[in-house]
């Protein structure tokens, strides 16, 4: 299928650019024509009043914990945990996973997300919801080493792997997830390493959350949690490490040296007061960073467009700095920064040979008006509302804001159900 | 006219009741009917599925400043103000402000306010505005001392409240506007002190925006600008004191005992890197504390729902406390706090006599599943898109995200022609 979007204003190398045209055949974009022939193309997608994005890369997530959004909020972070979290978590069945990875995946969708890391239980029912969706996908099997199905769930990843790497038209690419080093003694962080390299598997980890993680680590194995997870390996399996919010300059030199991925995840690390993570010295450092929401429960949406303000504001006020994350390095941090994080070398830009993930922005709204700078009204003034049409893979999963592979009713009403079918479990 | 909105979500004594109706007559509420004749009035308004929540209030802006929407952003502030915005505003003339103060209401309608605080000039023009569309506004004539046109703006002050003071069927204040204490040397807030208990109008100021402007004062005067302005008698006058984000302990004393109120702008501190207000410790001093977008070339769009995030978010990780803002207070800022910093008591609830500024807001989003709790979801998980209707003074200015009073193509293209016009005269 040869595809084209008409008259569109483009984000490419660094700028945007009005009145272009993106050709694309099947998965992958081919050219940038100035006069092209309309005649040449199966369908015609009108960009008029739009912006072109590379697609929105959301690089953090727990995703079925949708089921939690607004469950326990405004609590201590163990009292959430434990009275609240753990004891639902271990009523969770296939049924309920699916359904709300549906929810997260059809809400993420709607707010531009071409593609998105998770980390969860039943991760065949989150693979399932991948593929029907058409959304692209970095999944792993979070593991953990204190409970006792530790070396179960690194075998079900193992498993896991080998079912679900590359499929769904190759956009399903499988890591391991160790949860964190205060979950997983060094040991079983040993065994995921070995696992990593057997398989070549890249990994997804939690690093440096909060202030008190990083105290007992310290403690327990006088170094830092980036250190230690440098020392046990982790870092040199290609890493995508959450977080990074209690993070010292030795930490950060770590952490550009082995070129850890970071997803930051502001509006997570806010709610549940971790912390403000450097994200300006991160970026002085050279490292690759990323957007993520977290799960539901901790944000409690799963808006990418939320979490690009969060960081292009934030970090300003929280350094005294105006110039310390510009409008360019949010629009990077949402779309480069994020597919490099999930390990993709042909995602996350508008260029020839790229994956067709594209997400167009509706301009017309108040918010966009005068038009001065569109490239500070999308990353300043913008709201995921203003998400038009989404391409994945070629596809249209969303046009004029309509869902073209979910059946959103059924969703919501899918949601429910199973959300009473668990909390009927703990009442 | 006696309208009914049917079957809601109420938001009332600081919880949310299901199933509610609300009646009022022309411009207050009259009743909450647990089984109305429908008949008796004269327009229902469905509201099943809808939150009903007091019309959100914004309590500090310049809302002509929408046509600096973008100019100039990712610089420092005293680069920003002097080669960019200075300049700029010397040319705006009265078509323009109406023009950006019509775009400003309009996007502040959309994303349900229905009060707001201006500090700006042409000001007849803004009231004009206020007036065409209906909104609630507390307005001020914008005054320094240190300009030419210093005593000629004090004039106009006082001729803009005797012509706009309790006009527009009462929903328009004035109050006198003094720019700050670094703009505004000690005798010149006296005489605005003098003129203000000459007519009985409150003060609206800008207070400790910047860690610079604290330590200029403190420098200059030999105390804060909080105290500076307690010594001069602003605080005496009724006070909405605009962002306080360098406030001392001293200050907030001073600020609780003369029941200053206090415009907390978090997204334009944030973009102008001015720093984080300690929101948490106002609050518990019980100074009223109320959201503002400030203009749109600082934040840059005027969501108050935004605002309500970032201070939902924010100061819980600037704190580690994740209970210094919950879910609750965040709701009171939006919408009770706020009416209170703009003087209003009959504003800001819902209850029997207040008047009918009603905003509605739509659950039906993915962003609201599954259904737990309906006051965390609209604090954390809502979104400015999620307004439906708004009313003021009991007249329906948005329904169904349609508005009712404004022609918004024509507002967007007398946005883009007077742009073009200011902009012409700069280049």
């Amino acid at each position: 299928m040869k595809k084209l979007i008409t008259n569109v204003a483009l984000y490419q190398d660094h700028s945007i650019k009005e009145g272009k045209n993106i050709a694309f055949t099947d998965d992958r974009i081919t050219d940038f024509p100035d006069h092209p022939d309309r005649t040449a193309y199966d369908e015609i997608i009108d960009g008029n009043r739009m912006l072109a994005m590379p697609g929105f890369v959301n690089t953090h997530n727990h995703i079925a914990m949708t089921v939690f959004r607004s469950y326990a909020d405004d609590m201590q972070l163990m009292d959430w945990l434990m009275q609240k979290i753990w004891p639902a978590e271990a009523k969770l069945d296939s049924d309920i996973v699916y359904a709300h990875t549906m929810l997260g995946i059809a809400e993420m969708i709607r707010c531009g997300t071409t593609s998105f890391a998770d980390m969860y239980f039943f991760m065949n029912d989150v693979a399932r919801a991948v593929e029907t969706s058409g959304i692209r996908a970095a999944l792993c099997r979070g593991v953990t080493g204190i409970t006792p199905n530790a070396q179960e769930a690194l075998a079900e990843s193992k498993e896991f792997y080998h079912t679900w790497h590359k499929k769904a038209d190759g956009r399903i690419t499988v890591m391991l997830g160790p949860h964190a080093p205060y979950t997983c003694p060094p040991d079983y962080l040993r065994q995921v390493v070995d696992l990593a390299h057997e398989l070549g598997a890249e990994i997804h980890i939690h690093l440096s959350e909060t202030k008190g993680e990083v105290q007992d680590i310290k403690e327990q194995y006088h170094k830092s949690p980036i250190a230690l997870a440098d020392e046990l390996g982790i870092l040199d399996c290609g890493c995508l490490a959450a977080h990074c919010v209690w993070v010292d300059e030795d930490d950060l030199n770590i952490m550009a040296r082995k070129h850890v991925r970071v997803a930051h995840n502001p509006g997570s690390n806010f709610k549940l007061a971790g912390g403000i993570a450097p994200l300006g010295e991160m970026l002085k450092k050279g490292i690759t960073v990323g957007l993520g929401t977290d799960g539901a429960s901790s944000n409690n949406n799963l808006d990418i467009v939320e979490e690009m303000h969060l960081a292009a504001l934030v970090h300003k006020a929280n350094t005294l700095d105006p110039l310390v994350i510009p409008a360019e390095t949010a629009l990077q941090l949402l779309t480069e920064g994020g597919a490099k994080c999930l390990g993709y070398t042909d995602v996350g830009k508008l260029e020839k040979g790229y994956k067709a993930d594209i997400t167009l922005i509706d301009r017309e709204g108040l918010h966009w008006y005068p038009k001065h700078n569109t490239m500070s009204l999308f990353a300043y003034s913008a709201n995921s509302f203003d998400v038009d049409t989404v391409i994945v893979d070629g596809k249209t999963l969303l046009r004029h804001k309509a869902f073209t592979t979910i059946d959103i009713e059924k969703v919501k009403a899918e949601a429910e159900r199973t959300k009473e079918k668990l909390f009927s479990q703990l009442d």
